[in-house]
């Protein structure tokens, strides 16, 4: 307690996605972006600027993981739904990257992400394949003086 | 990097809601917050203090977009259901707010919020009409040395 | 506006949880948390770092509420379902963890979560039951010199 934030940072990553519905592991993305940004104590937001996708934190230790959850939920939202009047035909990405959300936090400790043993960020892609964008800003929580 | 955390500032907005179930844009109103509060760089927290409303980022250029994603939340958890417990008839409200989520937090930069092209700010009301409030914070990470 | 954040602090709490699937009010433990921590103005980060498991800010008036949530979310995805692939068995859990969510923040003020009235905040166990653990940040946006 008691020592000032330092500063902060703000990266923006391309993220290509080569399929509809995936769900691609930027870990080591922000693990660099971090890196760069010399946060040693603080945490990472990481925002995405699109409607059709969003994140999520899950393991990614078995594949099967993630392939059951994008299954599940084009289960629930399916593609196509004769009452979306959107008419684009995406409306179950928009829906499903509500279901995930468009932020994640996670926090930093001694240069590291304090992310559990077999977590993950992930970019949920639910309209591809496209070029994305990836928001990422590192904050500072331990002074300078410390 | 660098800069210390200048300031934040905490504002509370009251929300009219029309609907039972309706997606409110609130954009324009956090940006008004932003610009009375002065932050430049650093980051906005939106959060909502009820438990049968949340806040959701989606596409704000056809309505038919927040339309189908009402629709799709309500079939997938219906007003009515024999199997709800919860004795004042909104079990669904409940959920739906749990599955938005109850924040949402978007960066700033030059003191605009960094939102992607279609992005808007949703609060998601799902037992209205009510008077609601929305609380927003905003972080600073501008050092006033810069 | 205008004063620097002054601190931050992580604390790491053991969370047992006694159901495979259970909503477990952590409110009073995160209060003690930010006591300790002396925040007077900022906000708190709560993270879960598993991958089976999350968190939701609910009603806790009525335990019907957390109840028709989790009768809900089994009603969606089933702990059951034959097309799933995860060997473990438990992708529901994986996939209950992603539609909660791994994070919540809530704001501080005067030493004091800004919840509303009938908000408490959950950790949402969907493969217990078990010891787990869940991470708090305190963050401080008072400036010591105001």
């Amino acid at each position: 307690m008691g020592a000032p934030l330092v500063g902060s940072r703000t990266a923006s990553l391309e993220i290509p996605t080569r399929q509809r519905c995936e769900m691609v592991d930027i870990t080591s993305r922000v693990r660099e972006v971090i890196a760069a940004s010399g946060v040693r104590e603080g945490y990472v937001i990481c925002y995405v600027p699109h409607t059709t996708a969003g994140l999520t934190i899950q393991e990614n230790a078995d594949p099967d993981v993630t392939r059951d959850l994008l299954y599940k939920l084009e289960q629930l939202v399916p593609h196509r739904d004769c009452n979306y009047r959107h008419d684009e035909g995406n409306s179950d990405a928009h829906i499903k990257a509500s279901l995930m959300g468009s932020s994640q936090t996670v926090l930093i400790e001694n240069g590291h992400m304090v992310l559990g043993r077999w977590q993950a960020i992930y970019f949920a892609e639910f309209d591809g394949p496209r070029q994305r964008d990836l928001h990422i800003r590192c904050v500072d929580t331990m002074g300078a003086s410390q």
